[in-house]
């Protein structure tokens, strides 16, 4: 490898290079969504199989490995470890271009200290390598999270969860603030189903996670919803302005669309795909509502189809009112977007139809201990688009003021967007 | 500022700046759709304040503003000029890449002779040195037309309107066309509400429009009409096609959507925006009618959708007639997308579906008297999109036949399409 | 010419360079999707004149000059063989960036030895020259065929065809495998109208065409179907898995918008155009019946509305089944999109969301014996977007690994698999 994975991966430019060592690499990371398991995180897991740690749980990575042609044996089956190392590797032999390789070659860079391009051919000493690190004392759910310097996560937690593990980690892991995230889309699904009125138990669980330290609240809609769904969104959003949260919105999206694999492995197995949905008006006429009742929380919009970009970051534009800064906000590239091209089309659709020195930033929306270096690839992408932009003239060559927006983007301005006080 | 404002902004290939210097820079300028107060320039407005002249009628400032956290105050209430001026300074200090900061800078540079990228720091000093510019004897309405070397404007009018102001300036300012569109928006919208037939009255206006020189209708529809709307579009259309002007559509556009903020400032306050209704085969339902009744005028459609573009360039390639080239043309990156990245793609997209050679290029869309300077950034992206493609070999390297297209669509096409005779 | 149609044409990087020269120039053609005269292969057809060979029926090229306001009589009239190709010329001389004019010169480079830009200028000339060069001995299909090195085609055939075309040519044509492809659109499209049941012949004449060696089949559906529409879609795509043979599924296009003209010059005179029906539910919905049935066949999907792609290559991920690899998988840029810009994003878009190196790459969908350059122009492309990335370091340099996708995309996954055997 010549350029690929090393110090400046993805700078292309001076100016680039100015801008990510100088103002983005040493900032510590908010993730501000992700789908950690807490459990993990309380108990501070071990894993002794790079196999197991990349392939027992990742659907992304099944995913891909069913479209090289691998059996579901070797995906979510009882194949051995090594046949599924090696399952990925051929996989990976396939995926020039696609964010699997990036980030498979970062987290072996950054956590394994692995820099070959990883192949059918090396693949057994590759995973051999990483085992033994595993083996060492340094690598633990927490010891990765403090080795990765982040200061903040919030999971993603269903409305009638104890949050005793939050607690747990709150009493003995103060290194890391770990926040509970109020995401009642079971609940509001079956309400819509059998017509009850879930308000009053989820105002009580909303005002529990409150006191859990819950800052955001998360909703996947899959379809911008109307008729009693979007009414209930609407109450729950209506909660999040009155104790100050920031509400989530993630939409067009096909929950499993493969019946057949839902019914052999259910749900979150790498079948959900892209929906063309739409939604726009109704997604705007329910921020009206809100706005209407003086009730619009800060929010962050994400749309899984990025031909709706353009469009999301002009809606935002419509419900701006301070103090905040962008208080409607488009989130970063979500899902099937958070590859190179998806983050630069998003990064550029926000430039020129908003802020970006006030955007919040990177979250991984992971389950994995090992994808922090997600937030590199985003600040290297960030920069590297800066970069580009300056070299072509495209904006003023101002480093330090492009700088201080990179810092923000990188840090601050979720920091601040989201009350972390970290 | 290394690159950014100067002679060869955005040129970053010496095949663009063969382009832009040899074939675009010195064209006059066609501004075929604009919304300047006829009254103003009929007057000869002055202004005493950039403050005023910046921000006392742009909503894209104030929108940009909002989104920055200020008060509707700082925007459009009675803050003091100087606060106003630093909010908006403020913002651009978050804008990078946003075509408010080219256009701001653009037009400090065109028209007061300030290169400093505008910044709170300095934007107390900036405005002084405007407003002593602007105190100066050749800065009035009529003079910003000259020294930006006009040729012809159309302005944007009501089918009721007199047209006394148009008379006056056709009578004493006649360096510059300045001649009416007629845009029925208003009437049509009523008619199809009460169920009136407004056809009679409109089509005695359309003929007064005409012999004030008028040769190109408006139609701003928010989304493809059908039924009613649809049939009193076409019957415009076919007076268009009749008295042989231009009829221009536009569309996709979500008009008022927060409501609370136009019960409290109503319409043309930045709160608009762009839908995602697509409507192209509604659209190709009305140039079919009008096709078929052999009374398709030269139309130019214009999606607020960028997600529309693609087929939308394909829609006006099936209702080509000559002996017009380019009967029927998709126009300029409009509105939110008219920004380097939204004009860039815009064009990219009818090279590789339509003739750039006989585009009729930029429109301002704009309301203030500074906005030339837009012109002027869409060539030089034109220029650098071509040079660009002369240095990987895209297009053949033949500079006069290039330029030759370049002069075409800065000028000629303009010119000739719409019959304008400068 | 400085650097457009030479050796390294497209080729803006060493590696670019290294990849084409190394690995795709000098693999075979396989066209797997065609439109090509089969009568015409068999009796092994000449021309005369390269006005009736380029626009004798080449309706892409008729749609351009309508663009450029040429009448029909230059088009598909009566108008002399000097003067349409004189009104094509002229027109080519507005096409900077479109692939009509690239394809042209590609065409006259290779076949015709011309490298000078076609122009007003010149075109009485470049006729002759051409036209010199059809009257020599090696110049008819066949001879072009093998000229190019074309392993196999597949021609587009309806149902009831005998076939003997394809029986003559297997007979006395082996060097180039011509197989037939079943389209059943025509009988389908009847059988919703009057309600018949068409499966029993249908099977029949699949079976039939097995017999033939066809192992593909297309179905044209201009919008993607729900009702009996999809029931009858299913079953026949039932027959292709039954057979192993492989089903492409072409939609959203919307065909004859332009009533007039089709009305005085029918179907299929370059009028189609590009629909936004969108639909991808509906199609994940037939995918789901065919795979729930255990009948999915390997299937290639192509919207005709780049706007689709993204959430159709996520669609493709979610019905993956080994052991094919790349079992569903979105065609190459299609139609109106098989131009330089759109063979980027498709391809862009594949390597974010899949595997590149199990695409099956380029097909022609043309009528041309000409078209065959188009593969050299994908290749180079291909090769193009590959450099750039090595040159950023986006992927790893290793230019080998890149090299046998690239080979793969050429040539071999096609062969693979659709079992040409070639």
């Amino acid at each position: 490898m010549k350029q690929y994975i090393n110090d400046d991966f993805l700078l292309t430019t001076d100016a680039a290079k100015e801008l990510y060592h100088g103002y983005a690499e040493n900032e510590k990371i908010i993730d501000y969504h992700c789908h950690l398991p807490v459990k993990e995180i309380a108990e501070d897991k071990r894993w002794s199989d790079i196999a197991e740690l990349w392939l027992g749980g990742d659907h992304y990575k099944w995913r891909l490995m069913r479209s090289n042609g691998f059996s579901e044996e070797l995906c979510t089956g009882k194949a051995p470890a090594a046949d599924k190392f090696a399952a990925f590797a051929a996989t990976l032999d396939k995926a020039a271009g696609n964010p699997m390789l990036d980030w498979s070659q970062l987290e072996l860079a950054r956590y394994f200290g692995v820099f070959d391009r990883l192949s059918p051919a090396n693949s057994a000493e590759i995973r051999e390598k990483c085992n033994i690190r595993l083996a060492e004392k340094d690598f633990s759910a927490r010891a990765i999270m403090l080795k990765s310097r982040v200061a903040c996560v919030c999971t993603t937690d269903d409305p009638d969860d104890t949050l005793e593990w939050h607690d747990k980690i709150a009493a003995d892991f103060k290194e890391v603030k770990v926040l509970p995230t109020w995401r009642p889309d079971r609940i509001l699904k079956a309400a819509v189903k059998d017509g009850s009125d879930p308000m009053p138990h989820l105002a009580q669980r909303h005002e529990y996670f409150g006191r859990h330290g819950s800052v955001v609240s998360d909703y996947g809609l899959d379809t911008v919803p109307s008729g009693r769904h979007a009414d209930l969104l609407v109450e729950c959003m209506k909660l999040d302005a009155a104790a100050g949260r920031v509400s989530q919105l993630h939409f067009n999206c096909i929950r499993n669309p493969n019946s057949a694999r839902f019914a052999s492995l259910g749900p979150d197995t790498g079948f959900d795909t892209i929906s063309d949905a739409g939604g726009l008006r109704a997604l705007a006429a329910i921020l009206d509502r809100l706005e209407s009742a003086g009730a619009l929380p800060k929010t962050i919009l994400y749309s899984l189809n990025p031909s709706d970009t353009p469009a999301l970051q002009a809606l935002a534009g419509s419900f701006q009112q301070g103090p905040a800064r962008a208080k409607v906000q488009v989130g970063s590239a979500w899902w099937f977007n958070d590859h190179l091209r998806g983050m630069q089309a998003q990064l550029e659709s926000l430039m020129a139809l908003g802020l970006i020195g006030n955007f919040v930033g990177m979250l991984t929306d992971s389950r994995s201990f090992l994808s922090y270096p997600r937030h590199e690839y985003f600040r290297r992408i960030l920069c590297g688009l800066l970069g580009e932009k300056v070299e072509k003239g495209e904006v003023p060559c101002d480093i330090a003021w492009l700088g201080g927006m990179v810092r923000d983007v990188s840090f601050n301005n979720a920091n601040e967007y989201f009350g972390f006080g970290v």
